[in-house]
């Protein structure tokens, strides 16, 4: 299971906590990962503020991910290469969003990427990127029930 | 805690299954009730195909309810009523499509309840609203935690 | 056969004359009736002001009716719960306005019905309904003379 | 004379006070009808959160009013049922709004009532019902006048 | 009678059989022609993939005709020169089209001519030719009525 | 208080009558002399074609006003240095129109001031000016109150 | 000296005489034919219905005329290959309309020839045309001017 | 007859002759005294860089001028109180602009003015005053014919 | 294999050689034979001014044509009956531009053909028609295999 | 070097601190008068609520200034007058405005004088006066430059 | 000559073959390489995920080639950085895609790239890259030629 | 103290001269040296082509830098990413464009960067980074002082 953070989510915790909180990156993390070993699936980490490196990284998920939990951060509003990538590799996807971004300033309300998305969660703070990884296992797994 | 369907939510299951899935609102309303005796939060259930009486409910549920987890179906397009409703009563709200609104329909991906609930949840079946019963019960307990 | 009519038109015969005409909706569903017997269906007339009322009329029709012929008044411009009920029910639908709508304010130009129903008649006045119901007993009989 | 308030002005007084103000709806109906017998007209007031209801209120008044003075709440911005219900029965219209609607979010800065009402009167809260009667009598003994 | 066919319709029943149904345009004017004996008017067919030629048949028609239907084709969304030459004779006229225009693509939901028309029909296949004949008889005969 | 009346306000009465009425500027600012007197405030009112000479007066206003009845006339539709004075002096601000500008040209429904004021009303001709002028005072009268 | 009557303008003198006036093009033409004789050049008249020959007969004017005045009729609003026939041959244009295009329906406002137009004329009638030819010549006239 | 030039066009034949030429505002005054005295009528020229100056001189112009002549300069594209002013008086009304507004910048194509005129002329440079004088001549001769 | 040039296309190499160069249409019609018996393939080439031709074209061409190259000039950006007639015969398609459409003017970016072509091929001057003709040539001969 | 400060700057340092600083108008310009001695230029400054003033003041320029540093206040939004004025004189243009007009609302964001401008400088409060001033002085040294 | 290929083209043939084909970059860029010496130029191909990549790559390149042929995938929509880099190399360019970017969704009909480019070839395949290299070669040529 | 450029800008110079002028990157980054050791300040100047080298770049600068200096070349008008470092660091921002923006092609109007600047100047070439650095050494000196 991998899970992407995008551009400036390296600063969560340290910056901007009335819009995004007080949990760092490193919080959501570990945490992220805990409930990846209650729900029995192996969960890989991410971040860069580069464009190019989160492709790449899609790109190489294609080889080993059953499944992509990403927050693509400023990117989810014109990134149309982010979304060609996640188009390409075809894994379940669910978009999760820190803050509303139906909220906040009018171009966020936007994402190029949502129509590609199982689903989307936003604005329920790192505590949304526990239910979208809780929802992306069961659409694998129902996925997986499914071809079986 | 209130959980309020908007209209054709009453549909569920024998309709439309291809997008809405097979799933009927009563087995949601039973999951839903489930996972709120887990949580330890008494959950009611309602739906209605009239914005006038969805309206009434939520004027009720300032007496009573904590928090409000809504579908508010088509109406979520257009119903500035429910809208000022839902802002009047000013309780927690988390609002959840079944659906992915953003891969349909141009007019899907407009929602004019969205701007107004701390969090939104679509894509991800009947099991959004147990993700999204969870992230309301988590948001009032920690308003309460920070009253307290 | 269900024949629908949206807000207002109980008023028919008696209001905005110079836009409607003079035919009351009584005389509208007299005639149908008529013209039913004579094409050998059977049909039920209904009108509402209440959206929430229509939309739960085309959920019963599911049961009994196999097809609709609708006059959505202003309902057409902006009820996508009416949308919604229609698409979940499925059953052949057929569009029916008394005036010309392109040929009054812009915002009449406009249904968010019309994509979903098979065929569409307006400016024709009363006698539209009856050309609409002709139409809709041809589709139900092409389709039904299909699956033989 | 018929008052008419749309969705949610039942709550007046008691939610957004620093929107709407502390006054509730009955006392702005006891001000309305204080200020009618000063004028020398009956006033009956009436309030839903109902659009059907609304406009089945509004094809009853064309058969004892002489005028309607309406605040149609959040229906004032996507409501042609009501639109239409008002322009059948044709009598003098006077729109009041309680806040300013041209100060707060863009959607509210259009009204589908306007085009059809003699005049508007809004942001200035309570006192605003009490001046639109007093305009809407006045149109009404004016339209009187020019008849005999 | 005029009844005018615009680009392409010549090609009906032979191609995009799935949109536009198997029926050929030779066999819609032979229908149409028993249906005007039956109704007891004289019908003229005539198809064109020229606009200039569409609107020099209009403007003769000035001279023998009492009512145009037409279904313009492609035209429909563009050609004013159709619309003007419409506007100019100032015959009766009804728009027929044979799909739904309204769910399809974008640009098709636009109609020049509609606003001129006294009707509209669409989607009901070749037997909208019909209705929409006998409406325009109808219309006339109306308008022929009230000038006794 | 100050009353201005923008520009071609000074031909009321004797231009356009049927859209603005016979009523004289001069016998309006006269009513409001007189509703001024009963409501113990001074009155003094001001026409200009010029927006510049506006400006300047808002200016002066400022030093001696309690507040400003404005009629923009057509600088309304585009005069953000108005506005700007309006919201440099801070001053409470009622709008007046005599037409109901929601009824006419497209142009005259959008207003550059409306969200500075705070009241607007329309449609109600010279005795707008009177209800807007007991507005205003109202207004001012509650926000002295509110400092005591 | 060119004169260009696009579709519909055949029509002239006989209908919608409240817009177009009654005078018909070929007493326009003969106008134009003696004000030419007066100006000392020789003008050639020709209307069509068709774009394509009213495309020929430009290419054609390239060999002979010194300049060209058209009144493109409705090909004003979108024929783009008319616009590129004027192009390609570059006489001087003057375009006339009869009515005011300004002050009719929305889509009359925009020309796509305007733009390689020396001048536009229009809302002048008949009488339009005569200041067009004299506007023409003297534009062809101090252009050999320039050129001695 | 009176002749309005707007803002800059004081400046002409000094500035920017690339795109208005080298004829002075003087000039063509005078041109257009020697064109009045043939035409026989008197004719007051004037210009002004101030809106609210032009407004007023409009006014006056209803007390002794059969028709206006205006260049509107740059209010063209805004100004409101200038059409408001010429609507108010009701003067035949001439447009006319130096250059061709519909080949320069995008705002230039839109003129708040020209719904108002009875025909405008523009890009026929100097000249095209002359012609726009002879046709408000010849547009107050007819009406003065229809009247008697 | 049919290669149709639209209106204007005539003119080339003797009008606007610095957007359209200085090759003629016989010189382009003569090197597309030459390398259609290169790839042995017939080549008919047909140039018009008349939209309504250009259709009756492509519907001929659906009896002896494996594929079309079509530049339709102008007629790109509107005609819809284009587009229609191409659908109908649904011939593989290739459409080309001599010029870079998306570096002139902004209405000629759009093109209502290309959504229905195979490819698109550019500003490349002549030289595109013959890289198109390869294009169509292969995309022929790749069905033709697929089919086989 | 001409100083123009447009409508309302007059109140500067009185009235919207928070926006506009508390710096007043005066000060401003002597600051300005002395970075100019400091530069070797001489500063002339004016201020005024009058559009048309100010296009009085920019012909004037034309005779002595050699370049205009302008905060056009609201004028920045609409006044085409203002703007062709700058044009005509065609004297090297600075434009300053106090605040950031990018950040506040959106009718700010756009200028119909920054086209013009060799520069613009926003949001530095009176220093950007300061900084604008010496911009303007090195753009017309360059340009002198170049000429010799 | 350098061939760019920007995101997601290197999991060309791999991923999504409906849109894209089954033929991989380095296939690809193999049979460039192969027309390359065909026509006698040397050939460099280059693909990355990264945006500052191709920039710095396109920034090298006008020290050492003669044009480019680029295929920007997703960043043809948004990438003002990539076009500043091309217009600033100034170097020839041909645009090319592998499908029919105006048969997709509507953000792909809009390339920010095209208006810099000589020519632009999409939906042919990888053949277009071939077309494309033999394009851009030929307006090298004939640029040297013109030199020379 | 920061200073950023963006994409492209290390061709300065060397490229498009007529729009960017001839000084270098690196001249410009000497004399802000210098310029900061007038000013006292020590000044970092950094550029890259990499919308993640420039976030990454701005996070460390929030450890050490007491303001931003940024040109962000073409991010300018669609990196939210960029945006979203800057707001996240949420030091003294001052935006400079070398040429003005406002001036050139409609995309290039628009900054995603300037909500979040103190101050924004452009098209005063290398002076304008100057004038910047001065700007931005100011804001910072004042913050400090009022934090004193």
């Amino acid at each position: 299971m991998l899970i992407l953070h995008g551009p400036n989510l390296n600063l969560l915790g340290s910056r901007e906590k009335s819009i995004y909180g007080s949990t760092t990156l490193a919080e959501i993390d570990r945490a992220l990962e805990r409930r990846g070993r209650e729900l029995d699936v192996a969960v890989q980490s991410f971040q860069s503020n580069h464009e190019g490196v989160l492709v790449d990284k899609i790109h190489q998920a294609a080889g080993y991910s059953d499944g992509i939990l990403i927050n693509p951060g400023a990117l989810t509003h014109y990134s149309y290469a982010l979304r060609d990538a996640l188009a390409a590799v075809g894994l379940p996807l669910v978009e999760v969003h820190l803050s509303n971004i139906f909220a906040r300033e009018a171009f966020r309300a936007h994402s190029v990427i949502s129509p590609l998305a199982a689903g989307v969660i936003c604005g329920l703070g790192p505590h949304g990127y526990l239910l979208g990884l809780e929802a992306l296992v069961r659409i694998i797994r129902e996925k997986q029930g499914d071809q079986n």
